[in-house]
């Protein structure tokens, strides 16, 4: 059987760009896992994997122009956003270097013996260990920072594991010029290229996950994809850790008071964060309460003004734009949805794919619990998309979020001296993994504190994907008892 | 249909004690879900949770005779080993109780803004909040440190978590007297009973596993039903952790100067080790590396006399018994296996279930790698047997070690200044969560620096059961983005 050839497309036209390989085959999958199993050795050097890191930021910046340029054709995303990406996931790898050299996340714990312990208690030093080899599945919507170069990469290479990237389909340039820089850097610091290899193919993935060298799976994706493979992870005869990051709704919350005192504000920044990179956004916010009376009226009608002013582009490719526009056009047939702004095909001569945003609205009642309709409306709907919720009172919100399952974030816009506002705040943070207060969910910063995760399907365990303790997915624990300390590695000599 | 009876069986003599109760029907395990999960916001507090582990501490300590006395008789483990083993639960609370006072394990981290980070960071305030409900599966080999008050109750409880335990048969009446205990610690202290609940059944337990408002699992048993759980967790339409802790070979490696030096302390040390508890511990030595030559002759010579020697003994039931016979005689009558002294009843008249242990030999080669030959030495055997195997030089041990799976522990008796020493520790970490020098595996000290857990199927998750860090898997982390600290808790309100 031939295999299949790996296309490049014009996101804008969805016309073949170029052949750039061919789908790897069982027996390629097999030798891209050796390949980089056979680096773990060399990893376990920590200084040299934070140059590494160090390495890969230069490297990337380096070829900045040709990584933009492919990417930019491959998801129509546009250079600006691109250029911030890259830059994003430059200042990740740094961040993850410092991480690697800091050396707290080994979590060291030397405890001394204690005899009077019930058991009586020996000497034990403890710290933690890279999981293995693992497989990482790029996105479709960041070419970069959650695809090849991403943070799901960087912190496996922090925490001294190999990489094995599924590339996504929409950007398979993109991703042989990135796997390209970040093995360039590795032979630079004298680490072997093959701490990361890159296979592409649906059939790949299936083998990947699969594969007995694979000691966990890193994925950021859609619901369908993610639990096949979450299920093809629990299913193997040795089980390994899925870290997938499946879909969100990212509800939004608007008080009576805050859409009395900043409405227009509040909509001019809801529409521009909906409609970021055309609603392609994990995070994008896909369910706003807004309160019923004038003052939500106002916002609403802000918020259709803006929306309908937004500019079209093409989505990240054509079967992204079928599903959107089908998602929407179900969205706006259901009993009680009002469309607003009407998402449709917009082309332009130089965007032929090109959609425009959509904005729909529904009464809060029509959600409520034992509302079987609606459910629609409480699933992610991927592209330039939200609907606005309209709610008589707090019992009317309380109704719609007892709906929700777990989602990677959850926004109030409230006053700050509003008397409910603390309660808001932690009954948001039951089903959600980051809690934000009067701004938008979408923008992920990289940092100690952050948390890119939620209750299923948000994640499909209770990690964070990004931030830094994104490393503790890749890791395990190891006690050593009594063990000469002469006989343990530097961070775990110290006496007890 | 009538509900089955739960029995309580004496152990000795396999006959009933009396019936407990029922078996809980789905309505039942729904009612003790809802009753324990109604008593999340009452746990919130976290210094009377804190105040529950004490009062739980003093509650089992001053109900120890009647606990002691249930648990003699449904697993003859003995008064004084029970004994240890309350002690030991009541050390664990307390040492729970002091983790959730201090709070170190909310992993607070309160990054300021930063706007020259790329994307510009915000400032975010993270910790870690209770994923939920959990349910605890009680183990059938250590009636109070891995049951109902063991050690993941007293871990999800100071985590914040209700829990729900599925009873294990083999000891329903000391089920019953230990959730008591706790349910009245719960009152003394001005929480709700329900925050612990208990039911009983098989069927019980998979209804727990599949229950909605169930958010975790841990579990502590045998492969096949840890599996069959696991795989229920993972199917559920919300996937959910299940820290699983199914089994474990603990293989030990003595070298030929150790084996010189003190060949006879080590063999006396080995069969207590194995021995112990009629060798029903999940870290009993069931694989020993021995040398070939006279060294290690004298070592095998003592051993199989102290294993003549050691006093029979009842199992945890009579299935576990006849599972013992079978697996012992399985082992012996495969090829090239020596039987240095016969598993068999050993009935008297105060134990007529009673057995006496087991020694078996095989030489390396037999288990090497392509040998097919062996699989059932490298399975745990459940009750008091260990295969000693000879092996002529380092590549002989190697290549046993290369066919083993995950283990919770692997053990090194070497000389220190042995040059390989270091080089065998490192390699023993690659498979085990906990690597001992000099001592045996049984006996896990409940201590900041434990790891109990190992690559599967030791455990089902990187993570560990016994010791500080076993909080941790009871624990989903929450971002505060741009939030208002004063309308957060205490712990995150501190100025960035």
């Amino acid at each position: 059987m031939e295999p299949e050839p790996v296309l490049s497309r014009d996101a804008r036209t969805g016309e073949t760009r170029a052949q750039i390989g061919v789908e790897a085959d069982a027996a390629a999958v097999d030798a891209a896992v050796r390949a980089a199993d056979a680096t773990r050795d060399a990893l376990a050097d920590r200084p040299r994997r934070a140059a590494l890191l160090r390495a890969a930021a230069e490297t990337v910046e380096a070829r900045a122009d040709a990584l933009i340029a492919a990417a930019d054709a491959e998801t129509a995303l546009g250079v600006p956003r691109l250029t911030g990406e890259l830059a994003r996931v430059a200042y990740q790898f740094r961040f993850f270097a410092g991480i690697a050299e800091d050396g707290g996340y080994l979590g060291v714990v030397i405890d001394p013996p204690d005899p009077a312990a019930v058991p009586p208690r020996p000497e034990l030093r403890r710290w933690k260990v890279p999981i293995g080899t693992v497989a990482v599945f790029a996105a479709s919507n960041f070419p970069f920072a959650f695809s090849v170069p991403g943070g799901d990469t960087a912190s496996a290479l922090a925490a001294g594991c190999p990489v094995v990237v599924k590339a996504h389909p929409d950007h398979p340039e993109t991703s042989e010029l990135a796997a390209a820089a970040i093995r360039d850097a590795a032979v630079k610091v004298g680490l072997p290229a093959d701490v990361l290899t890159l296979v592409h193919g649906r059939q790949a993935g299936v083998d990947l996950v699969r594969h007995p060298l694979i000691s966990a799976v890193g994925f950021t994706g859609s619901i369908p994809g993610g639990r096949a493979l979450f299920d093809l992870a629990a299913a193997r005869p040795s089980p390994i850790p899925f870290y997938g990051e499946l879909g969100s709704l990212n509800p939004v919350l608007i008080t009576e008071r805050t859409a009395a005192a900043r409405g227009a504000e509040t909509a001019a920044g809801l529409v521009a964060s909906y409609t970021l990179g055309q609603g392609q956004f994990c995070t994008k916010p896909g369910l706003v309460l807004v309160p019923e009376g004038q003052a939500g009226d106002e916002l609403v009608a802000t918020a259709t003004e803006a929306a309908a002013a937004a500019a079209p582009g093409a989505l990240l490719d054509a079967r992204m734009r079928e599903h959107f526009l089908a998602g929407f056009a179900a969205r706006a047939a259901l009993p009680g949805v009002r469309t607003l702004v009407e998402a449709a095909a917009a082309p332009t001569g130089d965007i032929p794919q090109a959609v425009r945003a959509g904005l729909l609205e529904v009464d809060a009642d029509t959600l409520g619990p034992g509302q079987s309709a609606g459910g629609e409306l409480l699933e992610e709907c991927f592209g330039p998309v939200t609907v606005l919720v309209r709610y008589r009172d707090m019992a009317g919100v309380e109704a719609v979020l007892g709906r929700l399952g777990g989602n990677l974030t959850a926004t109030l816009h409230a006053e700050p001296d509003e008397p409910d506002a603390a309660r808001w705040i932690s009954r948001l943070a039951r089903f959600a993994g980051r809690v934000i207060f009067g701004g938008w969910p979408t923008g992920v910063a990289v940092a100690p504190a952050m948390t890119h995760g939620g209750p299923y399907p948000a994640t499909t365990t209770p990690t964070t994907s990004v931030g830094g303790t994104a490393i503790d997915r890749w890791l395990r624990p190891v006690t050593f008892q009594t063990v000469p300390p002469e006989l343990l590695q530097p961070e775990l000599s110290r006496p007890s």
